[in-house]
């Protein structure tokens, strides 16, 4: 430190104006590219909404309560913000999981909490998009701290308690197009379906197909599972070749809903057939009793290529995201059970693990394989290039752990000069915290403005053609990907 | 570094411009960094080429007969491109694989359908290449498209029906001073030498030694091989003995024909001597029948291990690049034949899979070990590490998916902390479409002259070291990686 | 940030002088991220050294005699510059290792060579270090070559003959603040303990248990290290349970010489608990005779598992760094010992490895783990997240191969936005090149300088919270990752 105390100079202001939103944010700081990147960025910021992929409620919309108080919408349910709190001490049962009982000093406490913490979570992509919504959705114009921490809350509190944030009315001024749920195949979509029939409710809230609890014979879980399976889709689920009938008749009633795609989580991209009584046999020691590990993966990997199979046959978007630990920390997982910010990302690898699929299906006319990955050395390695060849196969978007604005730069840059633009999948919010999602999408559309606008000042690109393609990124990439053009999405006006 | 100042044009509108090639392309948008990088640029944009590794056939010089049509110059031949429209939906046989009566609509269908999808290209670096082509080679100055197509089909038919644009012209404008090929150990190398003794032609074309054929005794080929070595070698290939004496009688056969390296593609990097016996009894089981896969891999293994200490004997430099899933999908390999596409990256490593071979012949004087990888996780993890301890490593140029702008910036980053830039191999460009030979060496030279250029406007290296490091790097450094200056490529002027 | 404009010193000469250290070296070059960026290392250019991970000898200090000579500071022991002269065919021994005996031209012509290959380095790190040493720390004004070597030589000589560059007089100019050294648990720290009791130094040095001998039972050295470390800890080691027991008593005696840390390499980062008797019965057999590998690695997994459970009762912080493949090259290390340059780094991964431990471990307020890795790739991929989740986690700083100014930027940029900077452990030095102390704490200053003015120029920090932070980057993270604030390091001011 400099014996001479410093005096920061107020530079241009706006970025030392507390939580003002600098307009310019995430842009590049050259002026010449900063020009190209904000004219980018002009052209896309209140376009449209698709969201292809997330994890919101539809009772959310359907029931359209008003949102109780600022930590039940903004922390308790987010795990990407309850993650980073736990990791500098604070127990999640002070941040509302595991029962309220557990916060006496109830949603201002965590509020609290989170605001005490703020300096320590600078840099983070979570404080970048928990500013953009104080800041842009909810006028907060303080920066959260111990001292500010009740203002912030209580003028949240405020707005949550106007219609105006109430879900609906939310989701027109977000300008969401189409909004993907996730769903269990045994699941009614009773809530999707009301919404569907609701007069008075004009959007496109579509489900996702998401097999994931009848891949694993070896979970404790997936013997209920297919119970639930069997009644939702009246067929008998013990046999394999009853649990691929039930899945496909589900299928069937998720694309007469609206679905446009399936999901798949698993720890491997690998997917193989296996000889059909060998599938059948699996299927029968699983429901007798517990499977060798061997026999689990297996089974697994040739459910996944089933799944692949049905999608070249009812057309559905298979999306697969191999390589996260769920779960990993157990005491965690048996206080406060799943999606509790601690599933964790994996060395992951596609080429190999996906060649018997893409074998059989990689140039089928009706697949579409959008691959999604947290390691993201798979981008140039392996995702690029497949897209690059398989016309079925999309670099499915940065994601999670990754779709924040480094990782997005680092995204394009490692798909692009192999894949382009047209064989991507566009941006997936991917979030359960319903505020969050017009943040996401700004924040990837900051992010591809300025990449743009890299390929511009470096005369790869003209303005011309990068303008088309911010738009495209923003609309006819993903409708494409993810089919979002027919059906009931498609109704809706999504095309 | 110029003599006369350069004006360059304004940036304004250059990359408005239809095709035309901003001079500044890929160069730092920054002025001062621009500045900076030009100057470097200007040190070597007309520097002679060095292309060590590439897969251009040798009758294309002997011959010289002019290039039929524009499809058949930059499109069927090469799978960077036809890959990419394959993965836009194109199939192969539309782009004149597999037979000609494949595409009824011919050459200009072919085009047509390569116009067509010019803006799906936006970004990848094919199409970067293409344009440069297009326009810095045959003067095209109007973007491809469906409309364009034809107009732009007949610009480039008219070049190539002169004389101008036969090879041997193309050969010299492109100021190639050594281009090496590469070739099967059974090769008689017969246009090599037909090429070397033509009085009318001066360049110095020389053969690389590939035995990959030689390397895997559970495939098919492996058998044919054997039997085609032997008649050239004048050994009997019946004994794995036999097999070796052929490999090093055939590599002498190269090196008196001008090559001065092998070039070896493996699945993984794994180099570990067996006893005499037991590889012995492998090549006889192998020769009776099928191999088991353990089997396989401990034969190759051992035949990189001899591979190695063959080039320690007779100074040939050993190429090796793992890590590629060749004809990835079975039916397009079925119906098309290798090299179509689909050989895929996978996970690399080398630190450990090399250790036998590096500890016998690390150290050895003669050997020059340049390793290539088309997972770029390893540069900066294992062979920057590895070129920065054992004198005979070198870091191979980004190569394959790796050679992009993007990729080669990442390349240098990665790399040059560690190893510097003088135990790098030089640019290589690896192809087999000749008229992107210097186009894709500019692009090098431009990638290289940024990276330059951002270590000087950091104060790393001052503009005169980094002037004569870019000068190095298209000369020196691949000179002595690949021993250029000995033997027929020094003869012909190389050093 | 001042209030007046700062006129930087023209930048067209500076860099263009010989050896004359840019102040901006390694800051953006952008002008307004420039300043933004000098700004905030003016914040820390002079702040005191937290260095908690290093090799330096304790003895150096405490007998505090000079340096004999410039190679014998600079080269010979610096395994990072005998490398890379290595790398150019250098052998070994005319670098001073292996007896003297072996460099008849001495100190001198070791210098000479150093100086010849200057150009050859050109991009390294290592030069780059080198630079800094000589021109800021010596005052050299001329290049190195080979016609500099002998003035650089003397000069450099001339000022290790003065008491100025004595260790303790170096210490103090370099501002260290805690210097911690790396010791064996059997290592009886009498010259720890006589700095300590010396009146005349009052810097706090402070040792740091690392028990790799101990952790491999495959190894040669395993049994000898545990009769020194039975003798040490006058404990029985026949045992398994006698050997956990001699390293918790040998802990305690560590913390009450002033440690605060442990520091662990390991193959691979998993940590599993054994059964005792089979960990029992593994050691016996190990003392009998070899054991087989599986034995060897369960063992070594028990052990670090056994060691972050010692952790949590004796607080000392655990630092582990998996993925280096040690004394690769075999005839040099049997030529020359270890850590002569060819330990290399291999894959690496974490979540999956970490789990039991963390599973058992990672909440326990009492861990703080700190993870390094030579394999980048897992600072996004796992680090981070890991970070980002369990409080006991810390993001290792890039480190040995990757504490190199590019790879600094990518590892911020991996690592801050899912984990922040408070989640970090802060820069370590790793050395035992004692005057690139500074020059290394340096380099991190101004990488992390660059890396938050990036955030700054785009909006994603404000100046005064950049400000903030770079300042906690060299004290208040360090001091808390390393619980510097506790014991004699705190003592001695530390905190």
């Amino acid at each position: 430190m400099s014996a001479t105390p410093r005096t920061p100079r107020p530079a241009a202001q706006e970025h030392d104006a507390p939580m003002l939103l600098a307009p310019h944010r995430l842009l590049p700081a050259d002026p010449a590219a900063r020009r190209v990147a904000w004219d980018l960025y002009e052209a896309v910021r209140e376009a449209p909404i698709y969201s292809p992929h997330g994890h919101v409620d539809p009772a959310l919309l359907l029931e359209n309560a008003r949102f109780t108080d600022p930590s039940a919408l903004l922390v308790t349910p987010d795990h990407y913000v309850t993650r980073l709190l736990h990791a500098h001490g604070v127990p999640l049962d002070r941040l509302g999981l595991g029962g309220a009982e557990a916060t006496p000093g109830g949603s201002r406490e965590i509020w609290r909490l989170l605001c005490a913490h703020w300096h320590q979570l600078a840099g983070t992509t979570v404080r970048y998009w928990l500013t953009d919504q104080l800041a842009g959705l909810f006028g907060v114009r303080v920066t959260p701290s111990e001292e500010t921490a009740d203002a912030v809350y209580d003028q949240v509190a405020a707005a949550l308690d106007s219609d105006a944030f109430r879900p609906r009315a939310l989701f027109e001024r977000f300008r969401i197009r189409v909004l993907a749920t996730t769903d269990d195949p045994a699941d009614s979509l009773a809530a999707h379906r009301a919404l569907r029939d609701d007069p008075a409710f004009a959007g496109a809230v579509i489900p996702t197909f998401r097999p994931d609890r009848y891949l694993d014979p070896g979970r404790p879980g997936w013997r209920p599972a297919l119970a639930d399976l069997a009644a939702a889709a009246d067929e008998d689920c013990g046999t394999y070749r009853g649990l691929l009938a039930a899945l496909r008749r589900r299928r069937g009633y998720f694309a007469e809903s609206g679905a446009t795609a399936t999901d798949t989580g698993v720890p491997d991209a690998a997917a193989e057939p296996l000889p059909a009584e060998q599938a059948e046999r699996i299927h029968r020691d699983a429901l007798a009793g517990p499977v060798p590990p061997a026999d689990a993966d297996a089974y697994r990997r040739d459910l996944v290529f089933r799944l692949a199979e049905m999608s070249c046959d009812d057309g559905l978007v298979m999306q697969l995201h191999p390589g996260v630990v769920r779960n990993h920390h157990r005491p965690t997982f048996e206080r406060y059970g799943p999606d509790t910010g601690h599933d964790l990302p994996a060395p992951a690898s596609f080429t190999g693990p996906l060649r018997p699929l893409l074998d059989a299906f990689g140039t089928h006319p009706a697949l579409h394989l959008v691959l999604f990955t947290v390691d993201e050395t798979a981008f140039a390695r392996e995702i690029a290039p497949l897209a690059g060849f398989y016309p079925s196969v999309y670099a499915g978007a940065p994601w999670w752990f990754l779709d924040t604005p480094s990782a997005m730069a680092r995204y394009r840059s490692a798909v692009t000069d192999a894949a382009g633009f047209a064989k991507t999948s566009g941006f997936v919010d991917d979030t359960r915290a319903f505020c969050s999602i017009p943040t996401r999408h700004d924040t990837a559309r900051r992010a591809d403005a300025a990449y743009l606008a890299g390929l511009v000042t470096t005369h790869q690109l003209d303005e011309a053609e990068a303008t088309r393609i911010v738009v495209e990124l923003v609309r006819d990439v993903p409708v494409r990907a993810f089919k979002l053009a027919s059906g009931r999405a498609g109704r809706r006006g999504a095309a």
